[in-house]
């Protein structure tokens, strides 16, 4: 195991204290229990949004922490959903009063423990809204899910409802924004290599040198199929066709299109990927008229990416366009 | 080789049309010959600034194309210099009467290449001065340098001299703003495993299992030494002593902290090395004001990172902190 690390034991704890140090002006760390909220108070009468899950998909969560996106993230250990406590601090610290939404990716841990501290928050007496993100088109239940999985729409889904808690939306039409644009959104993915969780040593998988997996999990979980490598191009039509036939995209529609880095590919290739993506879906007549490129939800230093499309209508492009203030994505206000 | 391209050949061609793709809103891609440049005209009377290089290192430089930084940049071959015909296109296109900046990092390819368009661009009417960066401290002379190699640094320069420029400076005051950045900067990077040239399809060098390459240049070329793999602390210490002595870093002073990935080094490594590098420096008494962390100037998928530091005074942090607006660095004005 090659990585820039110390003690395996050590790697949420210091990463977290890395990015709280780098981005004091955005962010305050909170230690025992962890999480990561928003440098500025909780305004009183806006919507707060909490989110998290397992650590090794950085930026995710943390990173999207500030204004116009996230209240709160709450780490786990790698690969593994934070226990309640963590959430219901996260959720007491930055709640203003008007109620906390919890956006959560679909892992049947993660979906158990924010559960629980829904409970315990509402039992506080903070009104608890929950959305479940489930982009992922590869596979219907898997290793760690029953149902779809919820991967890099995430960012979309937290983009959209943090610019609806920041122009003023109650708790019910957040939430209602949050599960619109998980509707909107599908992704698939694919690995060249796996990632290597610390604390197991040994890479989470294992694909021959001229052999790809189509439909990876974030986590590492199996996919549709394992086949030869080929030519991006090849690839983006496989994982797009996919991502398109699911998502019911027709002629005259206007789309995000998102390419998503998993950890260690560079962005040299999600660009040649995002320019074959971006052709493919403008001869089918559909519009691309927002963007993201880069690795925003990672599997470790994974090699491959995953490709995401979110239908847009004015609103949600109105919000994915308005300011955001985070460590992993900035837009002027 | 496993990597997401189609034919090697096309790697740059492909990757610049997708980057223009997906800014379209930021940047216009002249193809033939190949340059990147903002996609709001000249402004009449404000300094432009020009730079680039081999391709392979993005999102240096293409994504640092925009208000407040680069006027054009101008991508080679892969870890190949620009030849000096589309950097003279770049400068023709980008500007606005009041001369243009080269931003040039010092590999004798780039150096020559450079000069040569400026001679042909002055003999064109267009006043053009270049400044070279030479950030790294690891080797004196390498195989590609006369003098030390410019690296993660020049994402500093670019950001301080954009800066200057916008603000209305002349040409010889946004060239001095460059070198002084220049000047207070310093690098120095670690390997822990080699990129693979598209075209070569074998990777530039190879290190056994447990072994890092302190020192590295981002085209691979030979550091320091080589060294069994150690805990990342270990490693910050190597860099940053080597990179804090050169500059001559004391007490009192207040300085940027850049902690660079590779291209397939995923941030939850960086921001643990980024955690231990503020810790020594503020034991030293040094204040650190200012962070970036991510993977700015990379070299293909290496796994590995760099260490920069620049020491700031009040204009070069006014400088650091102007509105920027790019793919790759944001802040809002």
């Amino acid at each position: 195991m090659k990585k820039l690390i110390n003690d395996p034991s050590d790697v949420v704890d210091e990463a977290v204290a890395g990015f709280g140090a780098a981005h004091a002006d955005l962010v305050v760390v909170s230690h025992d229990p962890t999480f990561v909220r928003r440098a500025a108070a909780p305004t009183p009468g806006k919507v707060a949004i909490v989110s998290g899950g397992g650590s090794g998909h950085e930026p995710l969560h943390a990173g999207f922490v500030g204004f116009g996106m996230l209240s709160a993230a709450v780490p786990g250990p790698v690969f593994t959903s934070p226990t309640p406590d963590p959430v219901v601090a996260a959720t007491q610290a930055v709640d203003g009063g008007a109620g906390v939404l919890y956006i959560v990716k679909n892992y049947t841990g993660d979906v158990l423990n924010f559960e629980t501290a829904a409970d315990l928050a509402e039992a506080e007496g903070i009104t608890v809204r929950s959305v479940l993100v489930d982009d992922d088109v590869a596979v219907k239940d898997s290793l760690y899910t029953a149902g779809r999985r919820g991967v890099a729409g995430t960012v979309v889904v937290e983009k959209t409802a943090g610019a609806a808690a920041e122009r003023g939306d109650s708790l019910d039409a957040v939430a209602e924004v949050a599960r619109r644009t998980n509707e909107a959104t599908r992704t698939m993915g694919v690995a060249l290599t796996a990632g290597t969780v610390p604390h197991a040593g040994e890479p989470s998988f294992t694909l021959a040198d001229d052999e790809i997996e189509i439909g990876i999990g974030i986590h590492g979980e199996p996919g549709r199929e394992r086949v030869p490598l080929e030519p991006v191009d090849a690839v983006v039509d496989r994982l797009l066709a996919a991502v398109t036939d699911d998502l019911g995209v027709t002629s005259g529609d206007r789309v995000l299109l998102f390419v998503n880095g998993m950890g260690g590919t560079p962005l040299v290739e999600l660009y040649i990927a995002y320019r074959h993506a971006a052709e493919v879906l403008e001869g089918q007549g559909v519009e691309v008229t927002r963007s993201l490129v880069g690795s925003y939800v990672t599997s470790l230093e994974m090699q491959g990416m995953s490709i995401t499309v979110t239908r847009l209508d004015d609103e949600l492009t109105e919000l994915w366009d308005a300011p955001v203030e985070t460590a992993a994505l900035r837009r002027g206000r």
